[in-house]
């Protein structure tokens, strides 16, 4: 039975799931949907009530009876590298491709479905709450007065990208910002705006779960700094122990979304609370293991490897 | 309770239901996500364990604790009207949006989740294999050499695209076609090609299936007509009953597939036996209807007011 590991080539994350594996001689297959068609290849047959399916790509194929497991690592588009790409052809391999995946029977992670609705900020932080997480007052909304409003009472606030994603076109760095005092809130109007109140925080805590595991680190921030994932405070990621009720929490959340693997983020307040920032259900963990030894990649691999009797 | 409906403004269909839900009297919001923000806008409050939102169209506010069901019409995709218009502005705007749908406790017709699935062709074919439908042999394979065994296999072949959609730059139509005897099957190569053996059909049948009732229709087919959807044939869609094997069938497939409206279409051969072709799970029934008198946007009314005691 082998794994698939759905990414692009340049992955060191991927690769150290990949020695993982390999250590366990568990057979596996990379593979790029960007690679579809062209390199990569499949073909899937639906006859008299039978389905039988396969998948090549570097010589290597893949039978869909003998899937043990697929990782959403890092996939590129469908059709990305194809000699005319369209959107159209994307839409067609992607098709071709995610149908015949989910006519297996091999376990996701995670299961693009769940992906999807995961990645939804809204819906995050509906889920915290019903997990039992502390999670800072925050508001999404497009009237400026509502955005007023909650400025005044929470006096310290953050604003967010509400998506999670900067633009791209033209790229554009958005990290989370401190809102002054004085700030024009008109603004709002022209797009739904996530505001937050600010936690004033001694550290980032980063806590990876993979299936029924959680490797939670820890980093100092220096004091004021609002997003860390912008500019080098010298402080490092250090194994940091899970309280309890943040380890019921992160189970409680991955039940209710279906999730195999989430990275959580955690702002740590003076009083040593953790609250809940967000879960990326795709968040990569290759620097926190390489600063803190974690051993989330074999984690991964022996999620992917397992096989119920 | 208030019924949402996400579509855009020109939507005969909608109309169709919105009229019979004013005839019972059932509140309802019309809201089109192309026009947020803009016209409408949205509010979503994350307070110490509590989720408030609303959302406004028209001077009409719809607070998400009264939503009764959001009905998946047509929709926009977000921001579409905005003043200016951006990939990451529709993002933002339909995260906003479908994240704070997510946190209510409406039902959908059809969840998001659900229709997305759906809408996948290869899933489609093995989930009809599973609910008990007849389907005719299908590949869809990047292989010359296998579409070229097939086509000899089954002799009288059609191509279909994989997606269900045509391209759309340039724009072109993509009819279901007979695959020529001497066709050239390089070009498979080049994208993933759906192959499905030829029913030599007498009809064509639509059935709209809303909750636990189904609405059939047929109509009768030119002999050697391929594509319904092209070509005036002079017959018109009249209702029929449905085979008890196909009422089975139906309801297993929407139960696998969770979906709560689906529009199912089969070419009814000399036999008299219904193929499964597909389940368009945002199909219209407005025609349908229109043709043939059969109930539909009643049924869907009656769905969409339906509340739990």
């Amino acid at each position: 039975m082998t794994v698939l590991i759905l990414t692009s080539e340049q992955d060191v994350t991927a690769d150290m799931v990949v020695a993982q594996l390999h250590e366990r001689g568990v057979p596996l297959v990379r593979f790029d949907p960007g690679d579809l068609p062209g390199e990569g290849a499949l073909s899937a047959e639906y006859v008299r009530g039978e389905f039988r399916g396969y998948l090549s790509a570097g010589g290597r194929v893949v039978s869909m009876s003998g899937l043990r497991s697929i990782w959403m690592r890092r996939p590129n588009e469908p059709a990305a590298h194809a000699a005319e790409p369209s959107a159209w052809l994307s839409a067609e391999s992607g098709q071709a491709l995610y149908g015949m995946l989910d006519c297996t029977n091999a376990r996701w992670m995670n299961d693009p479905g769940a992906a999807t609705k995961a990645r939804q900020k809204p819906w995050q932080l509906r889920l915290a709450h019903r997990s039992g997480f502390p999670v800072p007052a925050t508001i999404i909304t497009t009237y400026p007065q509502v955005a007023r409003q909650f400025a005044e009472q929470y006096r310290h606030v953050v604003v967010k990208t509400v998506s999670g994603k900067p633009p791209s076109d033209p790229p554009m760095a958005l990290p989370t910002t401190l809102v002054p005092p004085d700030a024009d809130f008109a603004g709002v109007a022209a797009g739904p705006t996530l505001l937050q109140r600010y936690i004033a925080k001694r550290a980032d805590v980063r806590l990876t779960s993979v299936g029924d595991e959680q490797f939670a680190a820890r980093k100092v921030s220096e004091p004021g700094q609002v997003d860390g994932r912008y500019g080098d405070t010298g402080h490092v990621w250090e194994p940091v122990e899970v309280p309890a009720r943040i380890t019921r929490a992160v189970a409680a959340y991955k039940d209710l979304a279906n999730l195999a693997y989430g990275a959580f983020d955690f702002a740590e307040d003076s009083e040593g609370t953790w609250w809940f920032l967000e879960c990326n259900q795709g968040g990569q963990f290759g620097f926190v293991e390489l600063e803190t030894g974690l051993p989330i990649a074999e984690a991964v691999a022996g999620w992917l490897s397992f096989t119920a009797e």
